[in-house]
């Protein structure tokens, strides 16, 4: 029987799935969480873990209930996740290209604070796109000291990242590293303040209104 | 026989001390590293962290080689920091309270940002009295990622504690925040900026010329 019947079948074991898996991996992607009876295994599992972390907190949460909670098994968990940590930064990576990318491809006439405004515009409208996720994650975040320095690192190196890419386009330091840093402040805040508030404001937006106010109070006013 | 006699006959056994601690606690003040018997505790035990860390690395050194190193006991070590980690941190306490008494203490007509960097001149001038220290401290930051951890919370922190003074100065959020953040990124930059430089320039200058990159910057230069 081929790996790809079996599969179309659903009626493979744990044990099983691991030989289809190096037998087909290249077909089925497990990695992407596309697997033909996992569908969409990675957003499930999220979606479990965010639930079960609000309801019960993180620390009392176990990889197992989540798994259980998403209807999958443990070993799918740890397909897509290092950690029950990683879920809630999963989509730092991802983040990272696109504010790098942003970045980059500012025009060539663009200033360093307007590039990194672009960036962090596209970072703004990327997570625009779930805000109920976004709120549900910063809640949990927000009742974890140890979740709230994994953030702290995250945002670190959100801001390296983008000073690389500063570096990149021909800006020197300190002027890299300080428009870099002063970006990810403008959108922390920026974006702590679209979570708290109930509106449902664009996201871009208090990004812009923030990145005026550091202008303001830069400028001594 | 009296505490305070045994204490200046200077032949007490450690069981002993923990009697006439009990006793004269007020009199002696141990948690200042104050003691006859243990002059400069604090600074001693602080001196041989730095050199072991140095030498053989955090991870690798236990409390009871530093407490060796500097000639005193592991009691003692427990006496001044929770743990060999808080070692390095020890003197973020002052430190908040010299930015957060600077912001304060600000002329009534200072901008935010006049503020901010009035405070930041302010722990500049103090960390600049020891800058082999400060410079020995950060190499072993810098090897550690655990240490990095930490010293991303201190700056955030800090960063926490001069908005909420400049809250009280009546500025508003966000440029409450984002000032006092600005001012942070202005001031880790600043000091890698010095602490990298061999010609031992003043840190307050380096921390000035950082905070006109930042207005630079921002204003779109």
């Amino acid at each position: 029987m081929l790996a790809t019947d079996v599969r179309e079948s659903g009626l493979m074991s744990v044990a099983d799935i691991s030989v289809a898996q190096v037998m087909s991996a290249a077909v089925i992607r497990y990695d992407r969480g596309m697997g033909r009876w996992e569908p969409n295994a990675r957003g499930r599992l999220l979606q479990a873990a965010l639930k079960l972390y609000g309801e019960q907190g993180f620390e009392q949460t176990t990889v197992a209930e989540i798994a259980n909670e998403a209807g999958l098994t443990e070993r799918t968990f740890f397909r897509h996740f290092a950690d029950k940590r990683e879920v809630l930064f999963a989509g730092a990576g991802q983040l990272q290209e696109l504010l790098v990318s942003a970045v980059a491809g500012a025009p060539d006439s663009a200033t360093p604070i307007d590039a990194v405004a672009a960036a962090l515009e596209a970072a703004g409208a990327q997570l625009q796109q779930a805000p109920e996720l976004a709120r549900q994650r910063q809640a949990i975040i927000a009742a974890s000291a140890e979740l709230q320095e994994r953030e702290l690192i995250k945002l670190a190196s959100l801001a390296s990242a983008m000073a690389g890419a500063l570096r990149r386009r021909g800006v020197k330091d300190p002027a890299a590293s300080l428009t870099a840093e002063a970006g990810m402040a403008v959108f922390r805040i920026a974006f702590e303040r679209w979570i708290s508030e109930t509106s449902q404001r664009d996201l871009s937006q208090c990004i812009r209104e923030s990145l005026d106010e550091l202008k303001a109070v830069t400028a001594g006013r």
